[in-house]
């Protein structure tokens, strides 16, 4: 029970923080203010972030908006990659991320390129394959310059079965490979037979039975529809996916059940392989937000946040006028929990190109929607919903679709605006994965990120010469 | 912002509105403390139940609670009735709620009877059906009279598959019928040639289906696990089963895709049936629940209730320590929201032994873990927390299995106390459906309702003779 009568000395304080912890220590109450100065007190910065601010870029941000906003996301296929994304060649691997060169690839981004050219029967071993990626017999491009999002590393390759996500609304399509689990698996460096026939059990089993599936059924997979339940069910949809996976398995598996190409053992693996991972929607969602993002692509004179990825080296951005110039930092890496046997120092940078579902709106940003989330990346059920407020602070509108039952339904923050983030120097916010460091080991854990300032200031920077 | 200063006249006003309502209107800050008298003020109620508190009962109903805490609720097989339900005779309509004679039906329930004697070939027509059942050539009976749980109307007749739930701690078993679906369903007093062929085919193909795939899981389906999972997937496991539904689903669906016996437009179908009904799971939970209390029965001294149940007319409570011995009270009707072209006017009162999932601890008592529900029920999410919190003050302790991410993760309120509802005029909250008082129609609305006091009361006038 509060007191009847209170005889107050509070005091707000703002900016650093040595006042405030003089103050506290001395007993008295002291209401912190998160300000920090624009542009984090680079006048040049600031004074070229002050020139962005006007009808101009604000009009040309609703229209970017509202392109996000009004996708109309359709799981319609899965086919070969080599058959369906544009660009795709046979000695082309794509990966998660900003382009990088060989040498600067980390350990366990290399251990994914491997794995990748043996499975696609490039390279007949590691040695060989890690001999033709660091002479550039092979065209290592980003996933993102093929309309296609990949997860931790995010290798894809020409006969890997990808994910056709269609955007009803701007009617461009996005692309992503299937997901293979948790564990020791190539997304996250994972190396060893198992990976390697895993993948070619997905080849040849899983892509062609959950292609034909989603074929037969007339109007596709609403995944607009799917994300939007899945965020009344604890998901957010990047780091946890249990509602969203068991909701896309519900739809799949009376097709599956009736697939006369499978027999029953093989019918049975399917099903028992996607309900074997609680990760089965990531990729699917992945896409979807890549189809809804890539629709806000080119809007002249938008700041808005098209892309965020990493390659396991540096954080990627890209923003709507600018194209497809990438602005880029050095990857950070996540703070979380980690499994038994793995600690902090056993943590890669941060990597993937799931940061698409932040940029799109959910993830991070719909924290507020899976209290449960803290279980497996720190913090508690209060900490998730301030994540996701925090995010108002940098988006410039709020989904349609997608809303948050603790913060009374309103929808999550959407569109992130490069601007507000260097003027409130609010970083977005980052659910992910944890790969280890060395090649082979696979996930090791989970947690929170964020990108580096230097992607948004740059971009500022871009914006800024720009608009001269 | 707050004021830096408050110079507050701060009233905490208990008990009846009147004062606090006169201080409210001259612009006084009240605080309401939400106090009744013991016992609703009857004395003579008062001093019988002040009788009551003490280590005799104390310990008893810690003995009651640990049997429901540590129920492990396992999903081991589906057969018909007949086979498995003790006491089940051909001639036996088992129904919800506590005993009732026909005469005393409400025209809903007594649809649902009429379409289970045709179902079960008893009748040839409805006109029959009613006079044998009017003339007594039937034997109604309680479900909780047979270690059984039906929803709604909760017919269950001889040959009707039902899930089997083992509880592996105190190794009772515990019986439901599968759920038909929503709309116009026999449980709900829908009739017509649809709701029987439907029954049929889940008698003919679904129920064997079911049974012989879980069957084939050695372990059978773990439901402690998938309920406490389901909780933190925006489900409270009465009302809102759509996570709970989907994980079902998914543990199924791969020995449904597997299944020689049946062809892939009947695999197909048992799958489409599941998907399409987002409480599917319903009467598994409910039968999980029932298995748990089950195992708090017969308890001498203790005045936990180990089952609330509804037939449409009354609303009746067993207590541990008193078998099988029903109080009754008038069913209320529920409040909520409406389907359109219904309304409040159209709503039969409270019906279905789907309130053992709050006797159990979920339901209502988890609201907070389903915030989404008040989109189906009315309120707002700040009201489905306050609704767990509250349930808090009636309870005898707290799950260990299932917890409410949205309060840190504390256990659901479990175990009510006959003792505790009549001290502190706090009525178990319960979420339900709401069935159209008129027969044929279904379901036309869900929202909240209590038991009425009465029979908390008269248990507790019955505790405090034994206790003599």
């Amino acid at each position: 029970m509060r007191p009847l009568l209170e005889s107050p000395l509070r005091v707000l304080s703002a900016g650093a923080a040595l006042f405030a912890d003089t103050l506290a220590d001395q007993g008295v109450a002291v209401e912190r203010i998160d300000w920090r100065p624009p542009a984090e007190g680079d006048a040049q910065l600031a004074g070229q972030l002050g020139r962005l601010w006007g009808q101009r870029i604000d009009a040309a941000n609703q229209v970017a908006l509202r392109r996000v906003l009004d996708a109309q996301q359709v799981l319609v296929d899965v086919r070969p990659a080599g058959e369906v994304i544009p660009g795709m060649q046979r000695d082309m691997v794509l990966h998660a991320g900003p382009p990088i060169e060989w040498e600067r690839l980390s350990a366990t981004v290399r251990a994914a390129a491997v794995g990748a050219l043996m499975h696609e029967g490039l390279a007949a071993d590691a040695e060989s394959a890690e001999r033709m990626a660091s002479r550039g017999d092979v065209r290592f491009e980003p996933c993102h310059q093929h309309q296609t999002v990949g997860p931790m590393a995010g290798m894809t390759t020409y006969s890997m079965p990808v994910l056709i996500v269609e955007n009803r609304t701007a009617g461009n399509r996005a692309y992503s490979i299937l997901n293979e689990g948790l564990g020791r698996v190539l997304r996250y460096g994972g190396t060893g037979p198992d990976v390697l026939e895993r993948l070619d059990w997905m080849r040849r089993v899983l892509g062609p039975a959950l292609g034909e599936v989603v074929r037969s059924m007339s109007e596709g997979i609403d995944l607009r529809a799917l994300i939007a339940q899945a965020l009344h069910m604890g998901d957010e949809c990047h780091n946890r996916n249990r509602a969203a996976s068991a909701l896309l398995i519900k739809s799949l598996a009376p097709g599956i059940a009736a697939l006369d190409s499978l027999d029953a053992a093989e019918r049975r693996r399917v099903l028992e392989f996607a309900a074997g991972n609680e990760h089965f929607f990531l990729n699917v969602g992945m896409a979807a937000c890549k189809a809804a993002m890539d629709a806000a692509r080119d809007v002249p004179n938008s700041s808005l946040v098209t892309v965020m990825a990493r390659n396991g080296t540096e954080f990627g951005i890209q923003v709507s006028s600018l194209g497809n110039r990438w602005f880029t930092g050095p990857a950070q890496t996540p703070k979380g929990l980690y499994f038994a046997g793995h600690t902090a120092e056993d943590a890669s940078p941060d990597m993937g190109d799931s940061a698409i579902t932040e940029t799109a709106g959910i993830g991070g940003f719909a924290m507020a929607a899976a209290p449960a989330i803290v279980q497996f990346v720190g913090g508690s059920p209060q900490d998730a919903i301030a994540y996701s407020r925090r995010m108002y602070e940098v988006t410039l509108g709020e989904s349609e679709a997608y809303t948050l039952p603790m913060l009374n339904f309103r929808g999550t923050p959407t569109g992130i605006d490069a601007r507000m983030v260097v003027q409130t120097g609010i970083l977005p916010q980052i659910n992910t994965g944890i790969a280890s460091r060395r090649a082979g080991i696979g996930q090791i854990g989970a947690g929170l990120v964020n990108p580096p300032m230097q992607c948004f200031s740059e971009a500022v920077r871009a914006l800024a010469t720009a608009a001269e």
